[in-house]
């Protein structure tokens, strides 16, 4: 698991591994069989990285002074350990271990830090933007299990962001606005009218946001509208769909794109009549997400 | 470098290292060839680790709650991050991979926080305690280069916590004590008079405490003495000695101790006279430490 550098000496190997194992037996008392398979794997991979790359003291040392800011800019509103794991993708990948490919199950995705209980519920076909500013965009599909049969009453949530990139809660007077649950009907179809997702970037103005800039990355997401997705026998689907063509869904900040997701909105010109004759004033897009549901315990 | 878990589907398998991949891309335009070097050596080593233990939401939320609580105990006075780095090895193993080992040069250990600059200057066989609670210990020792010549004028600078554990920083009163610097002789000998080392616990009441103790750990350090030895032309060392026979060497909670920086402490009855004519109440301990220095720039 440690990775032999080339070109040490025996001596010098003989310590380096020598510690790493007097860490690794540190936990032999540990109770917890959980706990200490992962400090053990933990240790050996935490110093197998540094071992790798001969990690300086003072590289070590400005490592303690990002976490360090990291935690002080952490706040019940501001997390920064969490924009950490997202831009290092370590959330997406414990997304990805936790929810395994079952045949043709939609895939996951972050759930993001904007998810809100006890949203409004939206009739099918109802609008869930309540007002915030965008351009009008009616989603539909399906809701089915892995051996293609509907899924009726399934519950689905939805959220996104505004034309500004902000979500209802990053506002301070209190609205609730383009977020809902809604319910498939007996034939497991659901629809409803939100706005068209623009990108938006992660908070970028502390540490995090410095990492990304020294490392020639950008701090957006691409446009996305979120959902989560619940019904009886059914693993929990916590999900995105994004807009194809989008210029950023090579260069998401938190790696939330997966091809799967990526979906088509056709912008429909100012005029054009809308399939449920709801009046709409300029141009409006549509889309189509048809969700594969996994059993669940799977 | 991703360990391969075993018993997953290829399209499992598929997804878990595209993700990686995406991650480690995401660095392409980094600009400064060894920041890249470190984030794609970290991404590879943090996804090996996710992906080898598959690491739960729930663990995750506890890891992230972890790094938030040590955050927010962190301040200019207690570094929990530095502390978390002791525990896991890391800084022991960042000192081993800094300080190359080179002929019979003395070994390096860590640093520790307790280092002050201007401490008062002691001759050779004088008394460092300055009125430090603890039995009167002699050291003496050599200071040489790897070919076995005397180094003169070596700076040593030795600090200690007093019989209470407790090093004079760690008072409010201001007091300066169980610290110095002297220089070595022409034939790069020195000696002086300090206290017989005692063991005490790292500060445990936070975060890394609480996972010492979840994994069945002391926070206790073995007994030791703190050295940094400087002279023209050697790499600079920074070390301890351990007190053979301390019943924590093999548990010391920041890995520190190494073999040949154990050393014989010799307990002296009372009234034993000593080799300078010092008068001493009660019983007294001689060490020996003879010092190695590796020629600078290796």
């Amino acid at each position: 698991m440690n990775t032999p550098p080339a070109g040490l000496s025996a001596e010098q190997e003989r310590r380096e591994t020598a510690l790493v194992d007097r860490v690794l037996s540190s936990f032999d008392a540990c109770e917890d069989p959980r706990l200490k398979e992962v400090m053990r794997a933990l240790v050996r991979h935490l110093h197998g990285f540094l071992r790798e790359v001969r990690l300086t003291e003072e590289e070590w040392a400005a490592a303690i002074a990002f976490l360090t800011a990291a935690g002080h800019i952490t706040t019940p509103k501001r997390q920064e350990f969490i924009l950490l794991s997202d831009v290092l993708g370590a959330s997406m990948q414990i997304i990805t271990i936790n929810n395994q490919a079952v045949g043709a199950a939609t895939e996951a995705t972050v759930f993001g830090p904007f998810f809100v209980e006890d949203s409004p519920e939206a009739p099918i076909g109802g609008d869930i933007a309540f007002g915030a500013a965008g351009e009008p965009c009616r989603v539909e599909g399906t809701v089915t299990d892995t051996a293609g049969r509907p899924v009726p009453g399934a519950r689905i949530e939805v959220w996104e962001a505004d034309e500004h990139g902000r979500y209802d809660v990053q506002y301070d007077d209190g609205r609730t606005a383009a977020r809902a649950h809604l319910f498939t009907d007996g034939d497991g179809r659901y629809a409803f009218w939100g706005i068209t997702p623009t990108p938006y970037p992660i908070p970028h103005d502390g540490p995090v946001g410095a990492l990304l800039a020294a490392t020639g990355r950008s701090p957006m997401r691409a446009s996305h509208l979120h959902f989560m997705v619940t019904a009886a026998g059914c693993r929990r689907l916590v999900t995105h769909i994004f807009v194809r063509g989008d210029e950023l869904l090579g260069e998401d900040s938190v790696f939330g794109v997966k091809e799967s997701l990526v979906k088509e909105f056709v912008r429909r010109p100012a005029g054009t009549p809308t399939p449920d004759g709801r009046p709409v004033d300029g141009t409006w897009s549509t889309a189509r997400f048809d969700i594969v549901l996994a059993p669940a315990e799977t």
